[in-house]
């Protein structure tokens, strides 16, 4: 397992913040690991909304999460705050892929750091549907300039 | 608050099986408060599924929940399995009204006694759609006997 | 069942922002029944955090729910945020009842209203510890005006 | 991303079964991703139980998660039932990896294939606590042979 990237706030362009619920915690009294990748794909689905790459009328798609992994850094637990900041790690022609860094409110590092897969599809078909340009451009910005 | 009625197993006619999962437990060590209102839904869910009720080809309504309550009489932990008893308490025109005990395997008395009731609706318009004479007649054979 | 009283914001002391997870919604598109209980549990246990009752180095009590329930007037969809609301109920020797308001942002009346009772015990003997006249009084002061 | 190997249940020794609960499912009418490491998390939580090495009088230690990640092959939809295999991947000093493969009841491939790192800490210091010979034996027989 080779170290984790030094990751800082200032690599996530987009931000999320989520409060944690009692309910989170589990009986180690720490917010349950699982609950680390409802975080991100709340944030990445909040991200999704705002862009209108889901939710919007004219969305002819949904995603469906085909791979995700976590590094767990630190604890987080209950009534602390996560600000989940979302990056493009990807964009793909029907798929993207999102790095996902969950750091407690007021800290410089984080207490994880997540990608997360998506790959859209028709509802209906469930076979791949390109992203149109404009979305390609939008999740573009989203991406570490090189 | 009255004291609750002598819930034994007897008194709930279908059955399913519900083991805890390490997450449903919480800070305190045992299953949260909002989980055991999982085990209900899922129960009723399983139980109407199994009635054909919801999620038959057929089925042109949803539940919606309306109302639900629950006492918890017994704490429950991680890996102990529950039994959830489920039985009618009102066959109303579009609106059923459940009756859930949760029991700990092996266990004779509840560690929690709940109600649920749904109103089923068409899935778009959301507005009451009445239960067929046949799943009336389904659901009030799972009353208790007067 | 009668009908729920007319709640409103006016009627509730104490404020918690509960934003929604993508994972709140069940298949039927809106924020799973058993979800709300969990937003009542964190709305309730931030405010018992907040003044102390819970998490600060003297509380020598935890808080075991008894007895909760909910009526739902309206469903709530993903990415909605909820302005849960907490007054007090009752005031009891080892006990707390309270009553909440989940609404959703920026409207006059409430998605669902719901009740959860605490007893406050012992964490090892979970026998009830009765609360300080400190505690009682903080709680008294959430109470609707008579 | 490389293809997944080709994970049939012959590859998992030590199997736990999960049923999908109604909430489970996310408003795209399938389990939502997280609740996959739900199941991973009970899944060898209760391999751990069963082989005492956590939940027994003489467990010194707990299990933080370090790191997980998943490949989401199929969806899964309520009421399915889960059949997860668990096998080690890993047994290190103070750390266990494990491999887990979801399979829909009755299904030959998987729906999922996971994996999971534990490192065992003194549940005060976080730091650290060795595994004894004990269980590192029992843990190696779980592994894949050679």
């Amino acid at each position: 397992m080779e170290s984790p990237p030094a990751e800082t706030r200032e690599r996530y362009p987009y931000w999320v913040s989520i409060p944690t619920r009692w309910m989170d915690g589990d009986p180690y009294g720490h917010v349950n690991n699982a609950q680390y990748y409802s975080f991100v794909d709340t944030a990445v689905t909040r991200m999704l909304y705002d862009k209108r790459v889901l939710g919007a009328p004219e969305s002819e798609s949904i995603g469906l999460c085909v791979e995700s992994g976590c590094r767990f850094l630190a604890p987080v637990t209950f009534p602390e705050s996560i600000d989940a900041g979302v990056r493009l790690g990807r964009v793909g022609n029907s798929s993207l892929r999102y790095e996902v860094g969950l750091f407690k409110e007021g800290e410089a590092t984080p207490a994880a750091v997540a990608f997360f897969a998506h790959v859209f599809v028709d509802p209906q078909t469930r076979r791949p549907v390109p992203l149109s340009e404009e979305i390609k451009a939008a999740m573009r910005a989203l991406m570490l300039a090189a």
